[in-house]
């Protein structure tokens, strides 16, 4: 049985948000399960010196233009968000608390928070929204809302991140095989190929 | 009949050599021709504040890893130059020289220029190289030399940077099709999506 495909990326992510829509799909296809990673993309620009996306002149606005049709291309709905980017550090935090604690709402939960930021233009940087969507999800509320208080919780996606930055995450979505790395929503032709052995 | 394809590229882009070697093929695929604008993407980059590649950290090692990986994807050989990036001044100043002398010259000096430097690991700064790759081709390489001393090959140059510049182009490989614009080799499937007029 090979090891899960790592999948990092940070809920502000554009990119991030299609290729989580695809790859538990692209995996299953080639046998493979994955393990999902949301991180704090903000600490690892620290180290490579990047900048948000909006704030590089010319390639900020092709960007914005890219992330439409890139949304078009992999068949997703896409609202650029009021608020963009904006931090993440409830959502990663959520996500992790109901893996731990209820495993089979973590994905869900994901996605429609994702969704909420990137098709509802909801500001998924206010731990309200967070626990509005973990609801909806059928996550228990009050339990959540206590664990975004722990600092156990808090130490819990800084460890994850430096662990990311340690692998070599720089960017979002980031995705390892076997120890490969590809960078990018449009690395999923090579992720294909290499899932087939075909590198 | 609609216009040309416009193909912009900086002769020292790993990414821009792979997609160099496909892009008239995939033109044609669709009925479409190329205008190639070979550029300065230094000039580019003073506006957007990217820097080089290997400057990056952590990013700058991955994409070393990810050309070579994509070459495979090409199926195009790569090796990584010795000297990298180098100045192209001479290599994009003989390229608009053949077009307007010997336009049969001019792709096929480019892409062998382009090999010269990803495969065969030759300086292609050095004026003498370029020249002994042009010669190769059946160019005129006394002619060719006197035009990279000339003030007006050189004006040359520094208006079509200035004017991919303007058109928003700030990376290498960038294509724009019927005003649309694609940067970087693997948004080939998105390019020919769009030629199947799919978007």
């Amino acid at each position: 049985m090979p090891a899960p495909i790592e999948f990092y990326f940070d809920f502000t992510s554009p990119y991030g948000y299609l290729l989580a829509h695809r790859i538990d799909e692209i995996a299953a296809g080639h046998g493979r399960t994955t393990d999902w990673h949301p991180f704090l993309l903000g600490m690892a620009f620290k180290i490579t010196g990047a900048v948000p996306l909006p704030e590089i002149p010319v390639k900020g606005a092709y960007s914005l233009h890219d992330i439409q049709r890139s949304a078009r291309y992999f068949g997703l709905p896409y609202r650029h968000p009021t608020r963009f980017p904006l931090p993440t550090h409830s959502a990663a935090r959520s996500f992790y608390w109901l893996q731990d604690h209820d495993a089979a709402r973590a994905r869900p939960f994901a996605l429609a928070c994702l969704r909420a930021l990137f098709v509802e233009d909801r500001d998924i940087s206010a731990p309200a929204t967070v626990l509005d969507v973990a609801a909806a999800q059928g996550a228990d509320r009050a339990a959540l809302e206590q664990a975004l208080a722990d600092p156990a919780v808090k130490d819990r996606l800084r460890s994850e991140t430096e662990a990311a930055i340690a692998r070599g995450v720089f960017g979002s979505p980031f995705t390892i095989i076997d120890g490969e790395p590809f960078w990018g929503a449009d690395r999923v032709p090579q992720i294909e190929r290499w899932l087939a052995g075909g590198f």
